[in-house]
């Protein structure tokens, strides 16, 4: 090949951030893309400093790329540790072989796991595009994995990351299939259960598109970005912890999935089962709690749903040696007060308190869950685990526990306070007949949460509560005045977020 | 609203390419982002000067935006004729309720015209990602469409664009399913057709991913670029015109199903039947010959899978008021000498004008496709219509009208002279018992085709052809010396891309 140039470019960054699509940006004219006969939205095969990947290719027509450079967007910049000027290399991408057997799904034959396996490796390795991703996920809902599918896909999903092992018999998991907004359960019950001695390493995830999650709220209490090594020391002293799961590779398939699921807005039963379960089998859990809430606007909406889907979770579990319980709780409104990193710091520090204005239902809630997981331990009999979770908190044993994990974290923190403040009245007297979870989200978000820790709404009248007019609805909190005024201008377009019936109708 | 600012930006182009992917690029520090609560790859609903569509938000991180500025990806730029400073207006997209009846169809239920009608709607409007269009796409294959379903969704393709009407009883067109390199009998089949009379007012494509397709062969040869009225006074002339169907908005609905069928390397029988015809009927035909090439490394690779395909074609036809006849041919082998814009218009050329040199494949089955047509005609007999086609066709009938077409469509052109070329020898004597079309339309590719029209690869010695040792297998010909290099140099990587076997041994 003496005659033929070598098709190298120098990599320029533009900061182009695509989320988790790899894109290789080159100009229209750069004589790489004439020589190999690259086209636009050709699949091409990157390779930066001895690493590879495959990248869709979009064209610049413009000035932005000098000759002679090409871009890469910011997920496939930092999977190849590229840095600017580095050299990149460029080929055809290979054929998928596994998009065969993706074909051979959408034709309905069963996959088995050696396919299954070929296909999630080549998802990791980050062979498919979007467009691929969205196939085999259509290919595999609608009730078309059959069990055993499902039992290969979780297996597939597992061995594509890291699988930790705590070198313990009993360690105990839990996750929330669908939550509620406020349902903050989660730090309330590691404490209960470490307290008790079980181990619960618990990896959280950040809000994706809810005003909060699990691991922005217990960032406000202590740190929650925390490597394996430091994980392990806290769990071996602590028995459990409240981590960030970003820094854990575990299932990385999973990932990839879930953000094309999201776009599709598609749930399937296989894949929901492969994506809960390969968490949990990776990250070295022996028992799991699933918390299912149910109700009409919930994600399971009915308890015959519920029940399929149990069926599924606790079969595959078991085929892949864990035991798996389901527990169905009311998923008709949200729990707790607060929502947005430090008021949801705030509600579930003042249940481990036992504070008599801790929101009851978030307390109950914990409590229920804690106790399910208890009675996981061979020397705690059914029916016994609610009541010592009970006693757990009660006794001060879990706020103990919960201070004392804050602290092997990397010390606890001061819930900041509030800086700029607005509260919501009444405009009328009456009942409180429902709160539109969707949009009261969405206030607390245009108020900052989660990004400004402070940032969310407080809510003061849940659904029953009686008001009289010019009574406080609830509060809006956000880090600058401006944010609030973004929040307040966004509640002056909007009615009945709170709906108020009257005394007499309600 | 009197508090919040609007959520206006400039634009800017930054001249990125996505092909058909509406995309917007923000500031990831941008104030309406900030407000709005956008978040990358979000789906925002895109305003500029009153025209809307659905883009996917991509961040920048850099300073290749300035504050205040937003960009759109030149497809979406152009959809919405964007120019430099225009203010844009942004919203989270409304909810797709057609993506309801996608998730409908992946449950297995059967779609009727109402829901068909809507989704193909949503995808002209720009509604879909193309992780919705992957999804639609993949629901739908694997046999999932029944014949009602097939017809519904033709005729919401047919419906999604313009429809022309040529003011005739008989209106005829031919297509080819899977075609073949140099299979360029079109021009040939149009010229005899319209010599004898009848209507063809055929619109071909431009190469996508192959070194010439009809438009860029014929674009040697008459200006193609017509717009409808153009193309209307040329049918009205010659009864014929062979024009690029770019620049005509027939069932635009097919033109985004089929980017995402390719990428996925998926085509269903019903997504082809809905797209072949309809951008037939679309283009006013009454009858269609349809070739359909068979053989084991061609589209359709068993008599069994044409002979399915043909009965749903045929059905659709018959439901939708058009007559299809499907034509079966021989796929093994490439068709005619020619690889290349230039090479190919020699070759057809050669065929009109009965020069002996001409290749016999390539004029035998124009005179196959011509004689089926032909039979569409009220006055034609079964079985008489070959006959009459050669009659036109060496009566020089069928040449005389191609010229005169070419002139109508703005001037008959000379082919352009090769400038640099290389002969490829045999290395060693036999017989040639294979050719890799693949690797040889690389070769071709490689050397500037199609976008330099006298560039590709013209085959010398077809299989079947006994050789000596050193005698011409192929020549590369190329617009530039360095174009030249570049083919050659993939040459010198390559074996066997013209197999050549001991006369004893073949």
């Amino acid at each position: 090949m003496k005659n033929r140039p070598k098709p190298v470019l120098k990599l320029k960054r533009l900061g182009i951030d695509t989320y988790k699509e790899p894109v290789i940006y080159m100009r229209q004219d750069c004589h790489v893309c004439r020589a190999e006969g690259f086209e636009v939205q050709a699949r091409l095969l990157v390779t930066v400093n001895g690493k590879s990947l495959t990248a869709t290719l979009n064209m610049i027509h413009n000035g932005i790329l000098k000759p002679g450079h090409a871009a890469l967007s910011e997920y496939a910049w930092s999977k190849l540790g590229a840095r600017e000027g580095d050299s990149i290399h460029l080929s055809h991408a290979p054929s998928v072989h596994s998009l065969g057997h993706v074909r051979s799904k959408i034709f309905g034959n069963v996959l088995d796991s050696e396919q299954l396996g070929a296909i999630v490796k080549d998802i990791v390795a980050g062979h498919y595009s979007d467009i691929h991703i969205s196939s085999f996920l259509t290919a595999c809902a609608g009730s078309r994995l059959n069990e055993k599918e499902i039992v290969a896909l979780t297996r597939a999903m597992v061995e594509s990351g890291d699988r930790l092992d705590w070198g313990r018999k009993l360690v105990v998991d839990k996750h929330c299939v669908g939550g509620l907004p406020g349902n903050r359960t989660t730090p309330i019950v590691v404490a209960i259960i470490a307290a008790h001695g079980l181990t619960m390493p618990k990896t959280s995830s950040r809000a994706i598109t809810s005003p909060a999650g699990t691991a922005d709220t217990m960032e406000v209490l202590a740190p929650v970005d925390l490597n394996l090594k430091t994980m392990r020391r806290v769990v071996e002293k602590e028995n459990g912890c409240i981590v960030w799961g970003g820094s854990v590779s575990i299932s990385p398939a999973d990932d990839l999935l879930i953000r094309v699921e999201k776009a599709l807005d598609l749930d399937s039963e296989g894949q929901l089962v492969a994506s809960v379960l390969s968490k949990k089998i990776a990250a070295g859990s022996s028992h799991v709690l699933i918390d299912m809430p149910v109700g009409p606007t919930a994600k399971i909406r009915t308890l015959q749903m519920a029940e399929t889907l149990s069926r599924y979770l606790e079969q595959t579990g078991a085929a892949l040696g864990i035991s798996v319980r389901v527990h169905t709780s009311d998923g008709s409104q949200p729990v707790g007060r607060g929502i947005g990193p430090a008021l949801e710091a705030r509600d579930l520090v003042s249940v481990l308190r036992n504070e008599s204005a801790a929101p009851q239902d978030l307390r109950e809630r914990a409590l229920d869950l804690a106790g399910h997981i208890l009675e996981f331990s061979p020397g705690v009999k059914s029916g016994q685990g609610r009541k010592m979770a009970l006693g757990i908190l009660e006794d001060g044993r879990a706020w103990k526990k919960f201070q004392a994990i804050c602290e092997a974290q990397g010390g606890l923190r001061d819930i900041p306070k509030p800086k700029n403040t607005q509260i919501i009245e009444a405009d009328r007297a009456g009942e409180v007949v429902a709160i539109d979870n969707r949009r009261i989200a969405r206030v607390a978000k245009l108020a900052g949460a989660p990004s400004d820790k402070v940032a969310g709404v407080d809510l003061h009248a849940p659904v029953g509560t009686k008001i009289n007019k010019g009574q406080p609805l609830f509060t809006v909190h956000a880090e600058s005045p401006g944010e609030l005024d973004y929040a307040l201008g966004y509640l002056e377009g909007q009615q009945g977020i709170i709906s108020i019936a009257d005394e007499a109708a309600a």
